[in-house]
């Protein structure tokens, strides 16, 4: 049995249950909260962080980690989809971009966002307005950065859709659901969105509500 | 030809210098000042930080992509050595301890010690003595886990040296050249060093200096 360990609005859960998606892979999902300290998910994941997949008895921690493993294990995909390319300088770049996305923008952008304005709803505390205002900052200089990609290129890491896109798209649905991705300031960057945010897989993270915490109406508009 | 853009004191580069040692591969260095902003190494790496492989015109920037380039490139390495394993659970934990080593270790004990007590002795602004105190802190809990990992294993990841065993390393030998390792605290932790530092792939790094610092007496001794 296999079994994803996730949090509805950590955006490494949701890069991979895009992934997990797009090649037809529908495990048990199990909702963890990243800001509490469960002994048995610290014995899944030492580092305590979401996602972690279950599968044959290995507990597989982490975005990038899973992807290499989903890459191994499922090739070309259930559904004949290849996230990563087959030849040396296409990985390179889909791991890249991979690690920008859920390393530095992570870092940079929606860590920020989503402890501030939504983890701290359940561990109290007041959100850090500085900590949100410097992410709203490195925000623009992100979409940007797609823009450019996604102006150069079919897909964010060449003439397929890959991880990157997933990933991408994965922290920009966080920031947006909190209203912070400023779309009209990118019109590449949001006409490639769009047509990511309408991928079947996409249907479930966009049907996920934070409680009392409303979403803005252009959020799960497919034609934005 | 191949190019290793690294810095000296850049754990990540480190860790490259040491894996590349494993496998005999011996490209041209070329050393980088991460503080600095190079438009020429930003078109090489975007995000502008070190270590970036250059092969076959590929720029390969990062060492988790450089890790993973290196083990499709050269699979069973030029000398035989294997290290990242081939079963699918053995690469899940050694790139899960990568990821620990590389991404959490450094953002919590090396980046902070590098930046404050190296770089900054070529960027200016003084040391900030709260940062160099949390990474302290942190180190001890780290220390414990490799002499955990150490205590209950032939290697870090298993029962063969692997890319987990080099990262660790890397990232202690930094820390190890500023004295900010308690190696007293834990001999478990300390005998598996020594076996690494032992190795001929750690040679080079273990000669590099910090022009004005001296390394501690132990630094270099292979008998600590």
């Amino acid at each position: 049995m296999a079994v994803l360990h996730h949090h509805s609005f950590c955006p490494h859960s949701r890069f991979v249950r895009l992934a997990m998606g797009e090649i037809g892979l529908e495990p048990q999902t199990a909702e963890r909260k990243p800001w509490e300290r469960d002994t048995d998910f610290l014995l899944l994941n030492p580092s305590g962080t979401t996602p972690v997949f279950e599968e044959n008895e290995i507990a597989i921690p982490g975005a990038s980690v899973i992807a290499e493993y989903l890459d191994e294990t499922r090739g070309l995909g259930v559904q004949g989809r290849r996230l990563l390319p087959a030849d040396p300088a296409g990985r390179v770049e889909v791991r890249r971009l991979l690690d920008w996305f859920n390393g530095k923008f992570y870092d940079e952008v929606t860590a920020h966002l989503v402890t501030e304005k939504i983890y701290k709803r359940f561990t109290g505390g007041s959100p850090d307005a500085g900590a949100i205002r410097a992410a709203r900052a490195n925000m623009r200089y992100h979409l940007r950065y797609i823009g450019y990609l996604a102006a150069t290129r079919d897909w964010l890491a060449g003439s397929e859709m890959t991880y990157a896109d997933l990933a991408a798209a994965a922290h920009l649905s966080c920031a947006d659901y909190l209203s912070d991705v400023p779309w009209e300031e990118d019109e590449m960057a949001k006409t490639w969105y769009a047509r990511v945010k309408s991928r079947p897989a996409f249907r479930t993270l966009l049907a996920d509500r934070v409680p009392g915490m409303m979403a803005p109406a252009h959020y799960a508009d497919l034609d934005f």
